[in-house]
């Protein structure tokens, strides 16, 4: 059954959900083409543009393919629909979180190796080029026996940077290497913008829910965040966040807009230019998680914010913890108007990021294989997320709605109200069952009944095994 | 000639100078024995353990060895003895130390290889054992091809802590593989802890001068800084700190005990014991530097402020990257009571080290070649720190003080009053020399006639000319 269209959805959004009921109750078929934009705008009482936004919601989620000068065309197969997790408009107000103690305890749990893993946003070790990586390290610490006898100043290795920038301007991005800071990690890209833009005191906006990382990061450095309604398939409000600018003079915005952490979204261009246009009257730097990017399931590489930057005021960050190495800790940001002040920031919080890795990174990306390893790893992943959605609908009671990402490996799901998240991951946690429960997606004590779930492991018997029992600890408590 | 005792240093020193000025008088000569202990006590009307301070900040510094069972003797050679920087006891307020511009400058033309470089505080990359880390990393990558293919949370790698906690027992530090949180080199370590232990607003004692890192760390942080008066031998005025930390309600004390950074000094283990005690009857945390506690020039490793931590408030910070490798960025941190705090904000900075170069930093210490390694290197330096100090003494006008480092690789020197330390940065850099101008060791607009010069790298032609150079900008304007 798909989700209910909704007052509050966005316009696009409850066209789009009452096309998926056409095909639902068989008025339109697998292969049928789908009416033209100016048919739906005139049906629906909408504007074209409006029109070609709920046929692009779809396509991005799999439900229509467009074929060039023909139209859009019901995908196949569009069978087996499982209902997404639903939206709620709830403005809030800016808080200071404090210290999660909580969230100590639900890492620990996470990192134990005794535990079935669904918590920690871990991909499985052989997805990763670790050999042809392996190639490249021998040959280089016996090009370069002095690879690491230096400290590399901030910005880090030149040849890096430059690989970096040439991928971004694929993206849509015009930066060039030296607008390219290396970082230990898109977190710590992440924590470096928000300390280059903001003071103690200060609001961010956040989306709704959102990376706990994120939350932590900006609670840490006595920022104060403000939770803005965010679509489960369409992103941040923007009116809401343009009132929230205005109301509470936020300094900056937080933002995933590509294979959202965890809704699992892919922002439509319009609506991450909107996001641009919007921040940049309101002169507000837009701190962009690019993390999960490359691992859109599309075929083409989604565009980001920063694509639409005209004022430097996005810091896009990534890192190729996703796609190549978590544990070379390679991460970067390309900070805009504030790449001075990262590059300080940098330097006096770690120096440096590793020289050896860097050279790694740098000399895999330009050597070509690149793209053809994203595509088969987005394969993959993308096979993991619909096997965890399918497991996750037998195996969980009524009620239950999963996320359908258009990208990297996370599941949202919205557990009947009735479960409390937080008892569930006790639960889980004494049958060694690693889980994230919602609570720590939000600053404002939301997601109380949802439960984050990881799909980035390969399906097995033992993980299907402890589906089932969760399942189980669900239905106890429905 | 010899610095003149002044009635503000610390008795001990007063005492050891006048040793000092006996020798160059020739009352003493080189091989003689010095008065015993309880004849000097009763010479200068101290207590014995006055007289063994004098004498063991003597032997410190090169003056005198101890013969076991015998006594102190004067050592050989004690001539040609270069007058070292002044004491000046000048209590200051805490600063909120603003973005400091001028630094960017003086990294970026400290990073210049164009330069002849007396500024960043870099080490000849051939006295890193590059050759046998290159030979263990190639291991590892065929031991373990997985290597990097996980996340290692937080704490990092199982048996690099164990190393590290092994090496520290040494030091007098009971601490376990448990309290080690691996960073990213002593930078992050000493940021960690900076966050962990203070809120914006709070004030922090440091040294003065002290490492400018320190002081841009803390700025970043909207933490005030308070410079206590620091002894060049002896280390910060106890008696200051004390009042200090009533006066300014202090939460905490950025301390380098070892081979000060830019003093060069080595503090007595009484000294670091009573440090510690005065802080813990306060409750204040001490933050402490380790990071050159390795290159101290006595065959005995130096002890720290953590050995004599009974509370748990001193935070030990280190790093691999002046012993081993300085681009591998692999340092550490031992909390104390802060431990989980520190754990905490690695993981919402930048989650967690690359995992590689801990490995490789693991098996190299227990591989049981570090500490011949670390005996050349530090031969080595310690004949670089003289060789430079020589230059300097031939090159540089009159009235020129060097210090006299006990460890590490940096001289610290104080100009004739009327030389201009921003103004020589800036004719220096003209010509193509790169230095550190004091200014930048202080939060207090204090060492205008003082530079730093690092004598990590060999000593060569064009390093000395370049020092010639230095000495005819200096004459220009003394």
């Amino acid at each position: 059954m798909p989700p209910a269209a909704r007052a509050d959805s966005p316009l696009y959004a409850q066209i789009a959900e009452t096309l998926v009921q056409q095909v639902a109750r068989g008025a339109l078929r697998p292969g049928d083409r789908v009416p033209s934009l100016r048919q739906l705008s005139q049906q629906q009482h909408v504007s074209v543009s409006t029109a070609l936004q709920a046929y692009m919601w779809l396509e991005n989620r799999g439900y229509l393919e467009a074929r060039p000068q023909s139209g859009f065309y019901v995908r196949t197969p569009f069978a087996g629909l499982i209902p997404e997790p639903q939206f709620e408009a709830t403005p809030s107000k800016p808080a200071a979180l404090g210290n999660n103690a909580v969230l100590t305890g639900i890492l620990e749990a996470s990192a134990d190796p005794a535990n079935v893993p669904f918590g920690a946003g871990c991909i499985s070790p052989e997805l990763f080029p670790n050999r042809k990586l392996n190639l490249i390290l021998r040959d280089i610490v016996r090009q370069r026996p002095l690879h690491s006898a230096n400290y590399d100043f901030p910005t880090g290795v030149e040849r890096l940077r430059h690989q970096i920038a040439r991928r971004a301007l694929a993206a849509g991005c015009r930066v060039s290497p030296r607008d390219v800071v290396i970082t230990s990690g898109a977190q710590d890209a992440i924590n470096l913008s928000l300390r280059a833009v903001t003071r103690p005191g200060d609001v961010v906006a956040v989306e709704s829910p959102t990376y706990f990382g994120i939350l932590e990061s900006a609670a840490s450095l006595k920022i104060k965040v403000l939770e803005i309604s965010t679509h489960p398939q369409g992103g941040m409000d923007l009116d809401e966040l343009e009132q929230a600018i205005q109301k509470h003079s936020v300094k900056a915005c937080v933002v995933m807009t590509n294979c959202h952490n965890p809704l699992g979204y892919v922002l439509p261009d319009r609506h991450k230019q909107a996001l641009v246009e919007l921040t940049a009257r309101r002169n507000v730097a837009v701190i962009e998680d690019d993390l999960y990017g490359d691992l859109a399931f599309d075929d083409q590489r989604p565009w980001t914010a920063k694509s639409f930057d005209r004022k430097g005021l996005v810091l896009l960050c990534s890192s190729c913890s996703k796609a190549l190495s978590p544990g070379y800790r390679i991460g970067w940001v390309c900070a805009g108007r504030f790449q001075a002040e990262v590059e300080r920031l940098k330097f006096i919080t770690s120096m440096a990021a590793p020289s050896l890795q860097q050279w790694v990174v740098a000399e895999f990306l330009s050597s070509g294989g690149y793209d053809r390893h994203l595509k088969r790893l987005r394969a993959k992943l993308a096979g993991q997320v619909e096997s965890l959605r399918q497991a996750v609908s037998q195996c969980f009671p009524q009620g239950t709605r999963i996320s359908r990402p258009a990208g990297g490996h996370m599941l949202w799901i919205e557990l009947p109200p009735k479960i409390d998240a937080m008892k569930l991951w006790r639960a889980a946690r004494s049958e060694h069952i690693s889980i994230l429960p919602g609570p720590i997606f939000s600053a404002a004590g939301r997601y109380k009944n949802h439960i984050r779930l990881n799909a980035g492991i390969a399906p097995s018997e033992a993980r299907y095994r402890a589906l089932a029992t969760l399942g189980r600890l669900c239905a106890d408590r429905a």
